[in-house]
């Protein structure tokens, strides 16, 4: 076993991706220098936020180069280490790529307990979807008792725990999310107050009812129509937590926004949130939430994939809402 | 004396208002009931914001009735009293109306200092505007030494006290006011780096000059193109003061706004502000700025038109930037 497998970028998407835009190759299992650590992969992270990854465009990460191995959070395991922190057979999650075995340095890796919570948790509900939604409700979203607060991607990564963080708080949820199926999940399993499917009904409609008293948080993850129906719904001191806009990220085009006179009007906050900014979240979600996924009461829910040759057609589908739950690639088995 | 001119809202404004929805009127010089005061007016406030509540949409506040009093801040000398913590001769600011003579109940009223600064201050830069500024610039804007920041209608009563905040502050400080007298004012006078001309030059090109480091903080005071252009000039962590949108205010129908994808890219900051609701802001800020007005270093200018009867025409104006510094109009003259 002296190759890995890794996924490469060849080009850059115009509008949507294309699987041929990514290519499988083989190189040797790189081996670890001063202060670096070799794994192998367990689980690969798909998550939306990746799509600006393809991109040239200048954002808050630079893009991922051509010609480039794939980048997103993996879980692995340690099969050699040169650093002091870590040594064969630990389990790992940091910020790395799409391959069967990866090099890092060891600085960007943290040691995940044996025995706690499912490693793959560490990529969704105690990883940085679930940090983002508990950032962003902490930081911008300060759900009240008695507010409304309208989750959209609820059945997702970051909507399922950020829906859950504002019931805990007392308010009355209502999320959105694409199917029969994800919206019985949303309501009886996550314990929303409602989800609403936008697939099947008229939105406009169904957000007169389900928040009649106005909305007071939007935990925006989607963009498109449903920003547009919720924003003119935004009752005075409403917050909106900008998270991510996935039904806009294979636009070629800018589409026009909401008219900014409602946040003088209404004393809107908005706000972007890329929980990368505030590192400190990370340890500090784990800590309060990996309780709550050890006595059942945090609900998750993740969407497998096998074999890293898969993980391309994965990224296509969560852009499209393919997804139900957390989406993973396995790459290899749990170690003993 | 015993009868009073009041001006009235006759209908409601489609589009831009014209003098014709306004009638003058004359009844009796109200008399004081346990708990209020009865002044003459010195100075009438003109400001944007005014434009909302002569419309019958939901707002921060109700709009003025049909046949009302039209609404806004003055300063008056109490003439009769039944409140003991007022007596005639006293000096007086509230958030009263467009009249010669108005009562009020005491609790709304703040007694002004004799021998300090000049009365028609407390409702400039001392006063409503002032402290929108501050508010602006303290809760939201939170100017750094280095960063640029961008403050639209920049010789206004609101534009002119930001700006000379964020200099103290040590930023970077571009204005953009309509004309070249307006335009020097802001530079000689308050002291900001630039000041754009939006009459004379091409804002594109002009803000590109003035902003080659992009925009950090931007004090919304017009909406417009001048919105759309600092928009996508926002650097990351931007914040974004939405104060006023006054270029949209005659609008029957709402423009387009911003595609939102670079909130999240940029994690901005846009928070609407109504001063009033922190109320606590206005002694702070009187009590911060009154020596800076006593001792030249905080600049303002004003704009007096006099007699009650061209308050229509002055608020028409200010709507079309028609006004050079903060709009008042002289009711009477101050007491001896």
């Amino acid at each position: 076993m002296s190759t890995r497998r890794k996924i490469v970028l060849r080009r850059r998407p115009v509008g949507a991706p294309t699987p041929d835009i990514f290519a499988i190759e083989e190189d040797p299992i790189p081996t670890p220098e001063e202060g670096q650590v070799v794994t192998r992969t367990l689980f690969l992270s798909i998550d939306p936020y990746m799509r600006g990854r393809l991109a040239d465009a200048k954002s808050y990460a630079a893009p991922v180069p051509i010609g480039g191995i794939m980048e997103g959070e993996t879980v692995g395991e340690v099969i050699a280490s040169r650093d002091p922190g870590f040594a064969p057979g630990d389990v790992v999650v940091g910020p790395r790529g799409w391959a069967s075995h990866l090099v890092s340095s060891a600085k960007f890796l943290v040691k995940l307990p044996r025995g706690g919570a499912p490693f793959s948790t560490y990529l969704g509900v105690l990883g940085m979807p679930g940090t983002t939604a508990y950032s962003g409700m902490t930081d911008i979203g300060r759900a009240k008792p008695g507010e409304t607060v309208v989750i959209s991607a609820a059945s997702g990564a970051v909507g399922s725990v950020a829906g859950q963080i504002a019931k805990r708080a007392g308010a009355r949820v209502v999320g959105v999310a694409g199917g029969a199926e994800k919206c019985l999940f949303v309501q009886e399993t996550l314990g929303f107050d409602e989800c609403i499917d936008h697939r099947a009904v008229d939105l406009d409609a169904a957000l007169n009812d389900a928040c009649s008293n106005g909305i007071d948080v939007y935990f925006e993850n989607v963009g498109g129509d449903l920003q547009r129906l919720v924003f003119t719904r935004l009752n005075p001191f409403g917050r909106m937590i900008m998270c991510g806009m996935v039904a806009e990220y294979n636009d070629t085009e800018l589409r026009p926004g909401p008219n900014l006179m409602r946040v003088v009007r209404n004393r809107l906050h908005i706000q972007g949130l890329i929980v990368s900014d505030k590192p400190e979240r990370f340890a500090e979600w784990r800590a309060l939430a990996t309780p709550w996924v050890l006595d059942g009461s945090l609900k998750y829910r993740e969407d497998i994939v096998d074999g890293l040759e898969n993980a391309p057609d994965a990224l296509i589908g969560i852009l499209g809402g393919r997804n139900f739950g957390k989406l993973l690639v396995r790459v290899g088995a749990d170690p003993k």
